[in-house]
């Protein structure tokens, strides 16, 4: 079986985490989820790292939710940019499932949001270790995950 | 044949990788191209270093379209500081190939720019591997991908 | 014993490392506090990553306290930037414990402020490094380090 | 000889590197000029780095025009922070050599500025491999690239 | 002797290098400082990194004035950040001490202040490599390096 990370924060508001593994294990019985919940966002990309380089992972999913503040802004970004090197410095995909808390409107949409977004983005994870050929099929296709997806642009006829 | 990559994403609207791809073919027979698709932006600059190291690639694309958001932006800054590293760890070019989706007025507009974007950056790879004394040439000449080229500022007669 | 790196500044008007050094004691006997002071912010990374590497700490705490102005939150950035690298370079995890001042209306909850979210860290560092399985708990709960939880979002009945 | 190069760019409006070759000529014959030219400005720190390491040289000059829009700010924001990657990467200064098109007032100002600019760094780089201790003589005298220096501060009498 | 290097640079309006240096000569015999002088703020990370690797300097002071514009602050940022990433490479640490221009409003208080805060950061840089014990006992002391100390906050009684 192919291990798969699945990192999540007591920070956010949504057990995005168990929403991200019960869609994998839905998908597919070849790839055995690895849990691990960390504080906040910017504990994520470390531990994705120690997931890949120690416990075998082959790809990490990074589930967390920004706050409203600039200074919560700017954690996204330092927590975004770590995910970036995480993934550099081991040459293994993190897919980064954030969701911004003024994305919803209310306490019941940012619970179906996160779910959504998480589960949209575990389908991501499993396409690319099981059928990237599936990936490349949806080429500027505007996926849009825990939103309805917009479409590919139309060009004038 | 010299091994190229060329990865879009399931995000944006049209179909990036496709015109680039075409206008690589369209230009040489020398280059062999390698085509991947990933979910976004952020997920571009690992996919391009796997290309280079483990695929053998001596070039990478890395097309995308960043969204109108305050948070969009801030992905598109660490898309780019990825696409940066990347080609800083492996020592080789990675052009990115970004539109904005504001800098187009219509949907047949974003289609338009998109594709000649893709296909004018397929151009100056080509010029890179193949022809890089065409390059010097075109110094300071004012250069725009996917719009009209500006040229050369005038000095005073 | 396990060791654990305390770092702190002497620009901050709290000593919020011993608060830390003091909740880490209260809860366990099973790790040794090594503490450091630095001038700034931005000195708190290396002093960091020389703990880990030469010291033998398992994990750190970095506290700091960044200025109101402009360019105090973008040394705040790049602060957080050099700890998010460290814990990459390392792979241990160094818990960010930043209180900017506009957080707090006076020097007195200032106080509070700084001694609750450095405490309440240290609680998150005895967990990651003594009960792991206590974090996976706290998932998606809404924990709020200085201010009270404030829990998990509800989903409509 | 030494070896040294010059990288700028076919997005530029004005021929950067020739400026820049032509000083580093009329100032030293000790010093091997090696000339290339990539797209843009975040195509500069991997070429530069790749003649440092490739090619033998022993310091390069960057040179390059950020447009006018926000999404060139960030481009230039990325650009610059993969030149100090390159120097961190290969212990080598690489001179950034950057002209914003809103610095001028004309497009005969740019052309004129830009020229200047770019033969004031040559003269920089011509004196940090060939003469140090000229520098430290320069040390606060406020030296201004492209425009007239301003001088040192003048503390009360 | 223990090597400690002092950068600045020719764009500052002050001669903060020197200040340093003389406060570092004054305060002890046991530490031998490097000078250096390089163009801008952005070519100091790479200096300083170069006199620790080659000169086998155990720390540096990297002295700078970043300039008033939007423009300016980003350099600013972009030289912190390589500041920040020469520490984590070496394992040194490196004060920076930046004073911008408007934090003074005359160039009598720019020269005051430079000299200050080159100054108060030269005992920093002493007391870490000397007196470690000494900056243990200023932890949340309120240093402020150039201005005024503002002192511990107060609890309430």
């Amino acid at each position: 079986m192919i291990r798969v990370g699945v990192v999540d924060t007591s920070f956010a508001r949504v057990d995005m985490g168990r929403a991200a593994e019960e869609e994998i294990k839905r998908l597919t019985t070849k790839l055995k989820v690895v849990r691990r919940t960390v504080p906040g966002i910017k504990d994520l990309a470390v531990e994705c790292k120690v997931l890949i380089e120690r416990e075998g992972c082959e790809a990490c999913m990074a589930l967390g939710m920004p706050g409203r503040d600039e200074k919560d802004k700017l954690s996204a970004l330092v927590a975004s940019y770590g995910i970036m090197m995480a993934q550099l410095m081991t040459g293994k995909h993190i897919l980064e499932v954030f969701v911004h808390e003024e994305e919803a409107e209310s306490e019941a949409e940012l619970v179906e949001l996160c779910r959504m977004r998480a589960k949209e983005h575990a389908r991501n994870l499993v396409r690319m270790l099981l059928h990237p050929e599936d990936m490349l099929r949806l080429a500027g296709t505007g996926q849009r995950e825990g939103f309805p997806d917009v479409g590919s642009a139309k060009k004038l006829r």
